[in-house]
């Protein structure tokens, strides 16, 4: 292989690492995501997979459960990122939250970011688990 | 007793359980905060300990650990709370995180907030760790 | 009674103080926020009439016109909280503002948190009226 | 002339201004905007006219082109505007800018914001230059 | 005079308006600010001026009172503009509200927007109370 | 070279254009922010090298002028960043922007984020602009 080819190869494997851990923690709404940039900005879709996940999210010192409550944590307090919002409540029920931890740290921000964004919040997890009733997902 | 003299008994009582969690968690500088609130609202101090510790951090469901990830998260996140956000990650030190897990929290913040909400807060969580470091709070 | 009862008494006077506010104020739209927690977070609910209605706008100081005000500019400003922003603009009215005094906040909120936030608000605000027009609410 | 009628003439020129700024800049859809307000609050549409296209849009020491990137990216970061952004997106085209730059300026705030709020812009994006493809729009 | 002339008057009338509004409302904070644009921005200050107290602060539909309890709110809520902020809350003890009308306002908005706003806020207005109680400033 | 050192390798390329980049743009302010991370979290500053300035401000599509104007535009309207305001309004004179075309967008931001944040970003140019001036630093 010449040095180009090496280097390829390492962006790959950043690439390959993130699209793994994606697919471990957010599943086909990951997927699906990255599917809607194709035809507008897919660099943006690859930035996800290989800062977001190939880098942070596959980084030790905080185990996935964790991270999954931060991130809720976040965007609840955030509340104008309700389709990732979503995508994150289900993250963490597949990487072993319960639900009722889920429910804890959205009341929780009402401490921190008011009532009107744990509200909207709830309502997003209410739809979420709904699903996920419906669809017969039974981890969590 | 009157009922009167019952209904300010069960007042304090969640006064008290709410009391003892912003101790045990906040520890000193959770103190502090409520002190510098007693000549100018006194109440939104005792909201802040019957509501936000008698209440919220009160409850089961999720971990004191768990609760204080999510909150650096939010905060971080928020970005114009860095007082509280550092009574917080000392409070996070105080029941058992890392300061390992910490750091990890506030770099994942970089990718759902942003690099400067990110920077601006280990900032503060360096000054935190070096104000334990110098007075040898040993904990973590 | 024992102890016990009396505390749970306290409580529920609490609670009955907070519900009777939050009627008073939010009529019907506020009842349907705590109705559609029950099955998912009903604590959520009940601090919301608690701590919100039973503590903070029972408070005296300030009358509840300018409580809403208040409330209105608020959620304005924050532009992230709009089904809470409705049910504010109506509760507004149900306290004896007027619809001017209601567009003149708004206004007033491109000044501090801009047009885009203001504009979005007085849509709410658009809709809100509609409504109750079509319903005959003839309070304003 | 009276001195009030002169008065009037030049607020009247600074509307006017104003007026074939939001035209040049926004087109239709700025129109629509000012036109939504006219049986709620028809004052705040004149303030978006006089004080955002007469006072500022109409400076000097930047161009539309830059003006329009401002934008896009403040309104991509502040995640709450998404109507004013798909305004702004067709805005950018219209006075020359790319859809490759509004492109770069989406993914770059990702940066500033993080990756939820330029997302949500980019679908927005997507969306609006959909619409145009659609209605044979050919400038950009 | 000519049509120019004219033009000019029209301006200053309006921008004398907004600064006697501007006085009559912030006091000296208000001119300091204005001041410090000279040498930088003097535009900015003079649509201050222009349209926030010209325009803006001048409309009839809400007493002065009540936009400064919604200016209050506000500012409390984005938590992000602590100077104006401080300039607000002796606005508002300027035009007759009372201290306890402020604290009210800053307490609420930790429903609104979380306890660290209301905190940050509250030790802003506990700044602005001993200073004006160090300068004898009687009217509230 | 084995694999290993291949993949190394090619991590470090998209560091050194990271770096190079940022020494461009941001100048000793970028270096100063990277060394301040060195002893508390070195990766979040790999980060901003590696995915900031390797990935995102290298990219093609739009000029470094037009990319700091976004930056700047972003900045002040999140208002919770101004240490970076202030690098990146620097870095904008770097890349060949002037003073006035940065004042401008400033301004403008009023209209969409509020006065306030225009308020409190035009006061941290004019500290750069004056620190510039302190040490000839005559590009602009």
């Amino acid at each position: 292989m010449t040095t180009q080819d090496h280097l390829k190869k390492a962006e790959k494997s950043r690439y390959e690492r993130g699209w793994e851990k994606l697919l471990e923690i957010d599943g086909d709404a990951g997927e699906s995501v990255i599917k809607s940039l194709k035809n507008i900005a897919p660099d943006l879709g690859r930035y996800i997979i290989e800062f977001g996940f190939g880098d942070v999210y596959s980084r030790s010192g905080l185990d996935l459960q964790k991270r999954e409550i931060a991130t809720i944590a976040a965007l609840t307090a955030l509340g104008n990122a309700q389709p990732q919002l979503k995508v994150h409540i289900n993250a963490a029920l597949n990487v072993g939250c319960s639900r009722e931890e889920i429910i804890e740290v959205i009341i929780q921000m009402a401490i921190y970011a008011g009532f009107p964004a744990a509200l909207n919040a709830m309502f997003v997890a209410k739809d979420a688990f709904f699903e996920r009733d419906r669809n017969n997902i039974t981890s969590a």
